[in-house]
């Protein structure tokens, strides 16, 4: 089977020094998308502006037939359709998700896959049941240590054909930090399909490959999993032969809502001179947000921006922050970084990896201010 | 101002025999978003799956503050609010959208531009005004021509800033064919932000181009629209220098939702031997599609595809199509040909233009059979 599906299916790679986005990698970003920076304006990212990476197919998904088994190391097996759940205690997390490949295609060399640049994240509120609750019910046997998770989108991934899956370690998965949630809903209303309908799991703090979509099946099992999206993908690699470390938490990152008006095609900003008032939005994984620093002048000079007081009730959501900038005519590039409560920070110089994950470098906003004698647009 | 912008702004180009996508174009293909071919299998295309294209940012629209002015050679100048229009009698339309751009990418040598693949559409049922009944309202004076639509997006391209601004002839935004909507919501709910929240314009038949989305400003003019959007961008080319024809209605297309699933990276398709019910979607701007063929070799030979029968309530929604295949081990090229009532069709091999717009260059779907004895996947 390996080899026949070696024919459509690649080892991965890295590309070479001087070689441009594939048509390939163009596919991927033609299907997926990311979260258009202007819409960093909004505490809760509306539906069709956050972030989206789906692996294979979006499956069609029918609600009325629709069954999440838990099985595995329990006492009691359960068979859920979609009223069985919504009649359960519910709980809503508003969630900032972040796709571990966010930021790969700013890398030399390129790891070649889904090529983003930084705006891969969106934050939700997602509502469901708590899985501990689930698991409670199922009776969970002493000997599991690992819970699985199986979506319903099937494909090929480096010669590998598989549904879409991944664990989680009994103590994350049945605790209540990060509390994972079997979602049925996304902003108030039942899941799109490309968001998992009619069911995903949410996985507080972790990048997107934790919050397995489309989710039909929790196996309790008593060893730690080790399919293709485990052991192969997303690991913290430098060279193909090490096993490397698990992709797990988000690193911390912020990110500036790009002020003035864009260049259809540059991207770069366009400023007049005088006070702008910028902002953004800064989250992590690990703790919440404690500082964010802006710099106007290429990452030369810091300081540190107003953040918007701590929200108690959102821990797992990114935090707004806010600074005044005076324009000058000429060329400027903007950055912000976060730091969270535990230290963690934003690296000014990328530390590599073979597969482009967990990338929080700090971004680079290109702006051009005019002076202030520019004309008048077209038709004003 | 031209030359202070210049900087930012750069000359439409084309790009080099051996140019890889630029990492501008990807930050394009980052914010906007196309279809997802399996999501042709929906009659109407759910919110975030439905083919974006943005030129500058998404405004930020405040509902309760939103005007519409109509305005200039009319009668009686209107302003109106969202209450206004949606107290008006209202219509809905199911119609298919495609950006003019669609095929951008696969054109040699490639225009450097928003670089679309073939997903560049969607099918939404838009509910909003007829313009006609708001021309009639304000009374168009019999020196009008053309109406031009000012969008609330604001940005530079190519050296020239500019709010979103397009033209159409009086006969087409005053007539009932296409029958031109003044558009509040899209499948039932207001339109998204990336839509066009609160307003937009919905020209059945013609490419994106024309839909202005967050329309604020309706201005019925005595000579034809002469502004970037219209003279400069969206014209057929071979060279710069020529003026070029005008982009309108959109030219026939056939897409073919891939079958089997696919490999993650190359997306190409693996299926197992045995009947393989293939299906797609065909829509053209000009008149409904009379006629679908699928090639399963490559374009060599053709046979007709079933197609739904009409639906004389949506005339300007895209057709299904149906079509058996017995796939036998090895790989295939899959393609559909949409022909249209008037005759029009799409072409085996592409006329190229300078600005890669209104390109309906076959569809090939890359299949690899597997043999009978290919193994299970991964953990069944």
């Amino acid at each position: 089977m390996a080899a026949r599906l070696g024919e459509v299916s690649a080892p991965a790679r890295v590309a070479g020094p001087e070689e441009g986005v594939t048509v390939e990698e163009l596919a991927l970003a033609a299907r997926n998308h990311g979260l258009p920076l202007e819409a960093l304006r909004y505490d809760v990212t509306p539906p069709g502006l956050h972030y989206v990476l789906t692996h294979y197919d979006i499956p069609a998904a029918d609600p009325d037939t629709w069954r999440l088994t838990v099985r595995g190391e329990v006492r009691e097996p359960l068979t859920l359709d979609l009223d069985a759940l919504r009649a359960r205690p519910a709980v809503t997390r508003r969630v900032t998700m972040e796709c571990a490949g966010n930021g790969r295609a700013l890398l030399s060399p390129r790891p070649v896959s889904q090529p983003w640049l930084v705006e891969a994240v969106g934050t939700a509120e997602w509502t469901g049941v708590p899985l501990r609750a689930l698991l409670a019910e199922a009776g969970v046997r002493p000997a599991a240590v690992e819970a699985v998770f199986t979506g319903a989108d099937h494909g090929v991934e480096r010669g590998v054909e598989q549904d879409y899956r991944r664990g989680l370690p009994l103590a994350v998965a049945a605790g209540d930090d990060p509390g994972v949630l079997v979602a049925y809903a996304m902003n108030g209303a039942p899941l799109p399909p490309q968001h998992g309908h009619p069911l995903r799991l949410v996985v507080p703090g972790w990048y997107g490959m934790a919050h397995v979509k489309w989710l039909r099946d929790i196996t309790l099992a008593d060893r730690p999993f080790t399919g293709f999206q485990q052991t192969t993908a997303y690991r913290l690699r430098q060279s193909p032969e090490e096993p490397g470390e698990p992709v797990t938490r988000i690193a911390p990152r912020a990110l500036l809502l790009p002020p003035g008006f864009p260049d259809f095609m540059s991207r770069v900003r366009v400023v007049r001179p005088g006070e702008v008032r910028l902002e953004g939005r800064a989250w992590s994984g690990h703790a919440p947000v404690a500082r964010v620093e802006v710099s106007t002048d290429g990452g030369a000079g810091w300081q540190d921006a107003e953040l918007d007081p701590p929200d108690a009730a959102h821990p797992w959501a990114w935090r707004r922050w806010r600074h005044r900038w005076t324009a000058a005519p000429g060329r400027h590039v903007l950055s912000a970084r976060a730091t969270d409560g535990q230290g963690h920070t934003q690296p000014l110089d990328q530390p590599w990896n073979r597969g482009g994950f967990a990338v929080n470098l700090v971004q680079r906003v290109e702006v051009h201010c005019l002076d202030g004698a520019a004309g008048e647009p077209e038709g004003s």
